[in-house]
């Protein structure tokens, strides 16, 4: 009897799921809404539903489901311990342990963003590589590493979170999580405009990105595209505060490879360009590190990482 | 028949050298001389012949060894392979391999500073924790991470080279790797001096040390507990740029603990004071993390880790 996993990456909108024959490709793919504020109880018990009910759908035997993984977008330790999901509304939880209860079936969780890197690593871009860092610019950045196969989410689950690495400490604004001068500042999609911007006012550099209305990261990228000055000047900033988080990265852990996931990384091969150009100068003690590429999984990582993380108990 | 394992540091000068019931603390240490720029094998025929020779001093049966580690200054991938090996003069080589074919002992080899946080973790202020983050202030800086109780060596052999993390991208000066603002400018012995040279030349402000001939990173340290302003802001430096990258290791890796040894670290309570001020301020993202304490094992860490690297092997 063939057995399956499920995929679960919980997003502050939607819940994806998605089915998985053992160590393959999904079968599907589906969303369900989150649940805000509520019970955590309501939240596991959505996603429980969900899954059962596709499995019947699928005409699959609820024994032929032998483990769920999940993503969550918090800090996870190594034991589940989740102290908070602010996007969620849910105070300190032990996700797996409760889904598990609930489901009667072997459940294991992660950070999200630790989560996409392993899908990458077991089944995207990474493929075959037993260490990786993966950086998710979007609207915020969030990372995750892979040693031996396996994710470090760290002792307290902060293991990845290269986003609130400290890059530029002479930053006066403040960064979401209160710090100053964090990666996220200047890689995420709202960094690359704050950039932009400050570069529109504090110089009279002739720009296109003047006459916009409103500023995006993709318009802020296209205009770099074509040679537009203020563009290209915001590329660089972007690539400057990367480079050197991942020159970090690469003197911690040294991964087989690194790759860049989540919206603001679909602007492609001039992003590689940039960043490849300053990690290079930043890495002098070694001649060989890790490859740069791109992520390949999309919005998929997420469930196909979570399949994965199921890979390591079942 | 009690089973029992060596544990090498070569350093520049000298190759210092351990025997160790399994698992148990060393029954006795020694040096010898490190041989400079000769045939590779010259060196592990060396360490071999120092080996068997204590043994029979010792009372004990060839048979009786299981395995030998080593610590390496300089990189090494985690199948063993090293580039070059700069203070002894040795080019690119597999330095377990060779010494396991010259010896018929199973042997196994890591970067020095590398094994000194495996020591710290297997024998020191690290016991039970299952990963750490060591980092090694000496003449140099030099690191280790461990998680789930193995070093991460790294694809490439850069694994833990914390010293060179670049966390001040404007300083004018280059590092000994070729870099501007290395970890090591600011965090080693030679740095703290350095410091101290910078301020006393690029201000007035009164101090003792403007009397001292030869100034030292003791001289310096010593001068801030007896709150010398010079010695103080010398150290302020010092915690600045350590605290900085230790942030960096907390978002990457969030050890259990974070060891801090090295000869510099003999300066005690008034480093740890300083740094951990300054990791504060820079990890806003989590209210927990490891604790920062000094390292134990001191100038044993090395033939300490050595020997617990076998254990991996055995």
């Amino acid at each position: 009897m063939q057995e399956y996993v499920a995929g679960v990456d919980v997003g502050g909108t939607t819940i994806k799921i998605a089915i998985f024959p053992k160590y393959e490709r999904a079968v599907c793919s589906f969303s369900i809404p989150t649940r805000h504020g509520a019970d955590q109880f309501l939240l596991w018990g959505d996603i429980r539903d969900a899954i059962f009910e596709k499995l019947k759908q699928l005409g699959l035997e609820r024994e032929q489901l032998t483990a769920i993984g999940m993503g969550l977008p918090g800090p996870i330790t190594e034991d589940g311990y989740c102290s908070k999901l602010v996007n969620i509304g849910i105070g300190a939880c032990y996700p797996a342990k409760e889904l598990q209860e609930l489901s009667g079936v072997p459940c294991i969780c992660a950070n999200d963003a630790n989560v996409a890197a392993l899908g990458e690593v077991t089944y995207g871009v990474a493929k075959g590589h037993e260490s990786a860092a993966m950086i998710t610019l979007g609207t915020g950045v969030g990372g995750g590493i892979i040693n031996r196969g396996r994710i470090i989410s760290g002792r307290h689950g902060v293991g990845g979170e290269l986003g609130h690495m400290v890059v530029n400490p002479l930053e006066k604004l403040p960064c979401n999580c209160g710090n100053r001068g964090c990666l996220e500042q200047y890689a995420s999609a709202t960094g690359i405009v704050r950039s932009a911007r400050t570069i529109l006012k504090e110089t009279t550099i002739p720009s296109k990105l003047r006459a916009e209305e409103r500023l995006t990261a993709k318009g802020v990228v296209d205009a770099a595209k074509e040679g537009d000055p203020v563009g290209l000047q915001a590329l660089e900033v972007f690539g400057k505060y990367l480079g050197l988080a991942i020159s970090h990265i690469i003197h911690t852990t040294d991964p087989d490879i690194i790759i860049l996931g989540g919206g603001v990384s679909k602007a492609g091969q001039i992003l590689l360009d940039v960043v490849k150009n300053y990690v290079a100068q930043l890495t002098h003690i070694t001649d060989k590190y890790g490859d740069i590429v791109l992520a390949e999984l999309g919005n998929d990582a997420g469930t196909y990482g979570a399949a994965a993380l199921t890979y390591t108990i079942i």
